[in-house]
């Protein structure tokens, strides 16, 4: 965003990976009247030729004053680089003002840049007795409107969307963004390492990713459009995502696939609908690993939000990578 | 409490079964400046002989001109004429400023007077993933010392606190109320049906109730002084602490005791503790009874708080007796 005498003369976003960056949009809405103005960018601008020209030449040709930038852009090719040519060039640079909010808007990017493997976001709602669903049930509804409206928007921002192969069975959900306005649709990601889901299955839809064992028969989903990702373990089924442009990854399965990460330590953060009822026995979002109490693992930055009816309960498990 | 001319002239409160009402410590305070005053009350005043003499008469006699009420007497010998009588008498008459409140911080009365038995709070604390303890562990504390403190607050306000005689058996608690300036220790009531319990727990301090079965042999705990209830059941074991004075009753036991009051519809509010962690396998609240999660039971009047890093979630399972 540039800002001139407290007018906003020009905005952008960055749209897509080898799309322009939001500098490049904003500068050209603000043509002339970017000379002396102020930045305002979430990530420091980048000053490396990669898909696109570097913003900093762009900003400093402009004419731009100052450059108020949030967090430092953790890509080894810019790093405080960017920062510096601006400095370097005469403009003055306010760094870090808003940065907690915009790590975690850039959670994905971060992870993937840095770790080579999307940010894990596990989602699950849970009655106040700790329950998701009932034994012997699919998943009936455990939360509000509001909460599954929610989950929607989730759904638009992040990369992709993973169930195991229970869920497939149970439930054949489309696993799409309802509701939403100009709302995109997650990749859907299923994990399934026997490949013995139904190809006719509604998840099956274009951009759907197949995570298998390493000698599964999946011919019949490569034959229908999948991409089939062969990985050895949960590890390597990540870094295969990461590999594929998946840069933050929403965990919306059972108990079962949920464990399996949170077991592994892969789980980045959580964000927990709480619906206040109280079901008895049924089922728990995570039965492993077994541990004592006192290793139980605490969320950091943590949010409690009450929504509609229910309360939501966010944290992170690992810290944002930041530079 | 009595006002007059936006003064507090006098206030009391109501100390113990048996002690005078509200009305007269304030009524006494406040000699002869209660003429012309206003009186706000949380119970309809009373207007019958009971233990004490009736404060309507007291309210009328020093010349009180106005009476704010909270919530009408659901007592049968009151249930309205309280009112009636004031009004009669010329007084102005104001009902229902604050009920909510009023209404729960007499629940025990209400339900002790309207149903014969106490009130039941059940009270635990749970992981973020629903567990209020490791398998093959003691209670391991779940939440913070806010909550305890909290806790501590509660057992000072309830008559009495129950625990199972599996809790007696692993922690050998002392019940007792702790950090609270003038705080009073709770009633230990210990639900045993075979009367196993040690005799020489801590838990058998004075005031002590053992609920034990109808045929259990239960003669060292007698002759150590313990109340002995027997009941065949546990509507009976609520009647027979009802008929000993127990008016509100806070649940602290582990998911046998707690389940088997959920599944015999026996809790009437529910304070739950949620840690912001991530445990793995362990010990779900509730155990039952089996349903299917529409069937599962909606809070009433929730309340959301945080508590230090806790979240705190209240909210009621049965109405509070009105009239």
């Amino acid at each position: 965003m540039l800002v001139q005498d407290d007018e906003v003369v020009g905005a952008g976003f960055h749209p897509a990976v080898g799309e322009p960056h939001a500098e490049v949009f904003a500068l050209r809405k603000a043509g002339d009247r970017a000379r002396g103005a102020t930045a305002y960018v979430t990530l420091e601008p980048c000053r490396h030729h990669g898909r696109t020209p570097p913003c900093t030449e762009a900003l400093i040709r402009a004419g731009v004053r100052r450059v108020v930038v949030a967090a430092l852009d953790p890509n080894p090719q810019v790093a405080g680089q960017g920062v510096a040519r601006l400095r370097a060039a005469g403009l003055e640079v306010v760094l870090g003002v808003r940065e907690p909010e915009a790590l975690r808007q850039q959670a994905g990017f971060r992870a993937l840049i840095t770790r080579g493997r999307p940010w894990v976001v596990a989602k699950y709602a849970m009655t106040l007795d700790g329950k998701v669903a009932a034994h012997g049930e699919g998943n009936g509804a455990v939360s509000s409107t509001a909460a599954r409206e929610r989950t929607m928007m989730w759904r638009n921002e992040l990369d992709a969307l993973a169930v195991g192969a229970g869920t497939v069975q149970a439930d054949n959900p489309a696993l799409t963004t309802r509701g939403v306005p100009d709302g995109r649709d997650p990749r859907p990601v299923v994990f399934d390492r026997q490949a013995r889901s139904d190809v006719q299955a509604r998840v099956w839809r274009e951009g759907a990713v197949l995570v298998t064992g390493l000698d599964a028969v999946a011919t019949a989903y490569e034959g229908a459009g999948v991409t089939v990702l062969r990985a050895a373990d949960l590890p390597g089924a990540l870094h295969g995502l990461g590999q594929l442009g998946v840069s933050s990854l929403l965990l919306e399965g059972g108990p079962t696939l949920l464990s399996a990460f949170f077991a592994a330590g892969l789980v980045d953060e959580v964000r927990v609908f709480i619906a206040p009822k109280l079901l008895g026995a049924g089922l728990s979002p995570l039965t492993r690993p077994a541990q004592a109490m006192a290793a139980a693992q605490p969320l950091r930055d943590v949010t409690i939000e009450a929504l509609g009816p229910d309360v939501l309960v966010t944290g992170l498990l690992s810290e944002i990578p930041r530079l």
